[in-house]
C-alpha cells in the first residue's frame, strides 16, 4: 500500500505503529563521520531531514519542537544572557534562541558539522540568524565541551539531540546532568528534548531521576505536538535548582518581541499541564 | 517496507502523511448498512476499529479522545443534567459522560447499531456503563432526531462524528447547528470534533464560523493528543451562548469524583490555550 519508492516510513518498533511522508524526491544521502544522513523533498511537509532512520525535521512542523525547545525555558529564567545547544546542528533551536534580545551569547556545540551544512542548503530558514554576532557554532563534543565549562558560566543549556540510542546516549546521564548543574549559574535551567509521553514513559520517568539525583531540586515536563515524531505527541524537561519551574516571566513572554508561529504565554502555561496518568507515573519518582 | 499484510496504515493523502499500526490478525470484517467497519488486534494499540478506512478508536489511546470530548464541555455547564451524544456508537463518550453524578439522563443517537455491537464485543470496557439506568441508546439519525428534540431539552450536546465527509457531513452545517442551539437549555454547550490543528484548518475555521452564524455566540477549540488521528493532534470544538467557554467549574474538576487517565483540571485550563498560528487564523474568523 506504501510504496516504499513514494513513501519514506518511520516504524516505531516496540510500539508496533509507523508514520509515513510521501517523498517527492530524495535531495540527498550521506554517510557523515558520525551518522546516516537523509534529505527528501515531501509531497506535504516541505523538506525532511533523516538520521540513521529517524525523522529529524520537516520544514513544515519543526516550529513546533524548536519554539518549545527554547521559549520555555528563556522565559523561566529572570534573565538569560549565556545559552548553550548541546546538538541541535540543524541551527532552529538557535534562531529561536537569537530572537530573545537579552541574549548576549548563544554557543551551539553538535558534533556533526554535516548536520548543519545541510540545514544551510535545504533548510535556508533555519539557519538565517547563523551570521549573528552573539552566535557561535562549533563542532565537537558536547559532554567534553560541558565538563570543560566554567562552573556557573550558562544561564540555559539546551540539549537538542537525537533519541537516546547511538551518539546521544551520554546525554541522558546523571553524569552528564551534574556536569550541567556545575555549568549553570543561579537560576539556571537545563532543557531537554524528552520523547513521546505516549510511547515512552520510562525514557521520562528515568530522566526525571537522574536529574534530580544530579542535584536538580526541580524538574518540570513540557508537552507539545510534534505530528513527524512517533506518537504525534512529544516533551521537553526542564530542570533547575533555585526557581519554580512552574512559574515563568508571563508578562514578558505576553509582550514577546519576536514572531512565533505556535508558542505564547497561554500556550507556556498549558505546556507545563501534566496528564494525570504522567502525574501518577511520577509521583513515584 | 511496511507490508500490508501485516500493517495497517491511513493514508492522508492531501497532507502526504501515513499513520500506519502493526496488526497481529484482523478480528472482524463487515459492511454494515452505513459503512465498512474492521476490528484489528494490533501489536502496540490493543484492538482497533476502522471505519471506512479510517481509524476510529485503539483500545490504548481512546481514552484521550472520549475523556476531551466529555469533561471539558460537562465541567463548563454549571450543573448538566441532559446530556446527548450524536454518534459515539462504541460508547467510550458515554462512559465518560455517566462518570458525572449529576448527569440525569444521557442519550446516545448513533445511525449504526453495529458500531455498538461490535464494540461490545472488541472494546467491552467501553460499553461497560451500558446498563446504567441513566444511559439511553438510540440508533437513528442524529440530525432528524436533534431538529425534533424539544426546545431547551439538553444542557450538552456531543457530536462524536467521523470525518466530514459521507454519512457524517450534515453535522457539519450551519443548520445542524440552529437545530442544536433551539435543543439547548441555558447555559447549554455544543462541543463537536474538530479534526487536526495543523491538517485542517480550514475545517475548523468554517466550523466556527457555522456555529457563530447559527447564533452561539462563543466557540472555543480545545486542543489534545490522539496518536492513531492523522497528524497525532486533534481537536473538539465547543460552542455556548451565554456563558463564557474559557472559564469552567475547576474547583469540581479538581475534585472530580471519578478516575480519568488524561483529563484534570490542569488539562482543562491547558487544552484551551491557542496556538499563534490558530489565534491568528481565527482572528479573521
Amino acid at each position: 500500500m506504501l510504496d516504499p519508492n513514494t513513501w519514506f516510513s518511520e516504524v516505531a518498533a516496540a510500539d508496533g505503529a509507523a508514520f509515513s511522508l510521501r517523498i517527492s524526491s530524495k535531495l540527498h544521502e550521506e554517510q557523515s563521520p558520525y551518522q546516516h544522513i537523509e534529505i527528501y523533498e515531501t509531497e506535504g511537509f516541505g523538506n525532511l531531514m533523516v538520521i540513521d532512520g529517524c525523522t529529524m525535521l520537516s520544514t513544515r512542523d519543526n516550529f513546533l519542537y524548536h519554539e518549545m525547545m527554547s521559549h520555555p525555558a528563556l522565559f523561566t529564567h529572570p534573565d538569560p544572557k549565556r545559552v548553550c545547544i548541546i546538538g541541535g546542528g540543524d541551527c532552529g533551536t538557535l534562531r529561536e534562541v537569537l530572537k530573545h534580545p537579552g541574549v548576549e551569547q548563544a554557543v551551539q556545540i553538535d558534533i556533526d558539522e554535516r548536520v548543519t551544512r545541510l540545514a544551510e542548503m535545504f533548510f535556508p530558514e533555519l539557519t538565517a540568524s547563523n551570521g549573528d554576532a552573539r552566535a557561535h557554532l562549533l563542532f565537537e563534543d558536547g559532554v567534553r565541551w560541558i565538563q570543560e565549562a566554567d562552573a556557573g558560566s550558562l544561564d540555559i543549556i539546551i540539549v537538542d539531540s537525537t533519541d537516546p540510542v547511538g551518539p546521544a546516549v551520554g546525554l541522558f546521564t546523571s553524569d552528564f546532568y551534574a556536569h550541567c548543574r556545575r555549568a549553570l549559574g543561579p537560576g539556571g535551567i537545563l532543557v531537554q528534548q524528552s520523547e513521546s509521553p505516549l510511547y515512552h514513559m520510562r525514557i521520562l520517568t528515568e530522566m526525571h531521576t537522574a536529574m534530580r539525583s544530579a542535584g536538580f531540586r526541580d524538574t518540570r515536563t513540557l508537552f507539545f505536538p510534534q505530528a513527524i515524531y512517533p506518537s504525534g505527541w512529544w516533551s521537553a524537561t526542564m530542570a533547575g535548582t533555585d526557581l519554580s519551574l512552574a512559574d515563568f516571566r508571563v508578562e514578558d513572554a505576553a509582550r514577546k518581541t519576536f514572531d512565533t508561529l505556535y508558542y505564547n504565554a497561554e500556550i507556556h502555561r498549558a505546556a507545563l499541564a501534566q496528564p494525570e496518568f504522567f502525574r501518577r507515573a511520577l509521583a513515584e519518582v
